[in-house]
């Protein structure tokens, strides 16, 4: 019986475009149950004394980013545009994010507003595209945007962010199998692993 | 006819063990010539005004790495037994690596370096060990020490560092083809068929 595999997203991650779009199938395949798991990235970079644009600082990084991204993409069979903006707004989005997951619509909004930001450059945040995500997705955008601000929702969000502080979470997006973190969409496959097998085989060649 | 692949590589790197153990048979499995680019990593860093121990600002993520190298060498196939230092000392070690790939041994001292410092816990840098890399390669130590201290090879080695700031490396190890960076172990794989397609093709399951 394999263990689930919790998927730490952050929604201003640009990395997490690629995992997005490929984890629920992923997961599925190898019989994985999945957690999505919705947290403030914007916060967790902030009690850590970082930027809350990672690469903002790092223009070599930043220009490098963009373009391994680009060619992920490809390498996946992704649509990719690149982003009108970056950083991105995304307070409110992961807010429904968080609202979605328990209500078991995580991952059809998430792709949906992935898809907007990377492929249809509308961006996560600016006016009136979380409520087209919503629309898209079945959803009421103004009562779920509503319900999504209430107490209840902003004090889980809360407590799952302080939960990714405290086991170890310092970027999006992570995996994460038992105690084990794996950081970066290139770890999905041995996260999945690990879900399945509780260790990691000798499976590349060196 | 492929492109050559250009391994830029850092002494003081972590994750460089992984690329140094495998470069020459993946780069040799593809037919695709391999240049060795030592370059000093501590004075990019500090030109970048960036810690010259990159994680320790960072403890999170310091932790994570040495969790994630173990893993990385576990599935690949490779002994590792974690550093009995961090960060070291590679000024000597980078002086001789520069001289090596000029003298076109650079590969095999690499793997006996790295392999005394993630197996053997002794350390780039600690008192005695470039000694022994050499005479374990064949070398003299003392000559070859006093001949990578030299003036043409120090300013061969800064002259190569300014080359990788300019083109954009920034960090190690980093693989280049033509003008496409690619950074980390993981993206080997991606440069090696970029120097033999000149792109990448969707090949890995979505």
């Amino acid at each position: 019986m394999p263990r689930s595999l919790e998927f730490w997203i952050g929604y201003g991650s640009t990395y997490s475009y690629l995992s997005v779009m490929r984890v629920d199938a992923s997961a599925e395949r190898c019989r994985v149950p999945l957690v999505w798991k919705p947290f403030n990235i914007r916060a967790l970079m902030i009690e850590k004394g970082l930027p809350t644009g990672p690469f903002l600082p790092r223009p070599d990084k930043l220009a490098y980013m963009w373009r391994d991204l680009e060619r992920r993409a490809q390498r996946r069979g992704l649509p990719y545009a690149r982003p009108a903006q970056y950083p991105v707004d995304s307070q409110a989005t992961v807010r429904v994010a968080l609202l979605a997951a328990q209500e078991g619509w995580c991952s059809e909004f998430s792709r949906r507003v992935f898809h907007m930001n990377f492929v249809e450059s509308r961006p996560i945040g600016a006016l009136g595209n979380l409520e087209t995500a919503l629309r898209d997705v079945g959803r009421d955008p103004a009562a779920t945007i509503r319900r999504a601000h209430e107490a209840d929702i902003e004090a889980a969000l809360a407590a799952q962010t302080r939960t990714a502080i405290e086991i170890g979470v310092f970027g999006a997006p992570t995996f994460r199998v038992g105690d084990e973190l794996f950081w970066g969409d290139d770890r999905l496959e041995d996260a999945l692993e690990w879900a399945t097998n509780g260790c990691l085989t000798p499976s590349e060649r060196a």
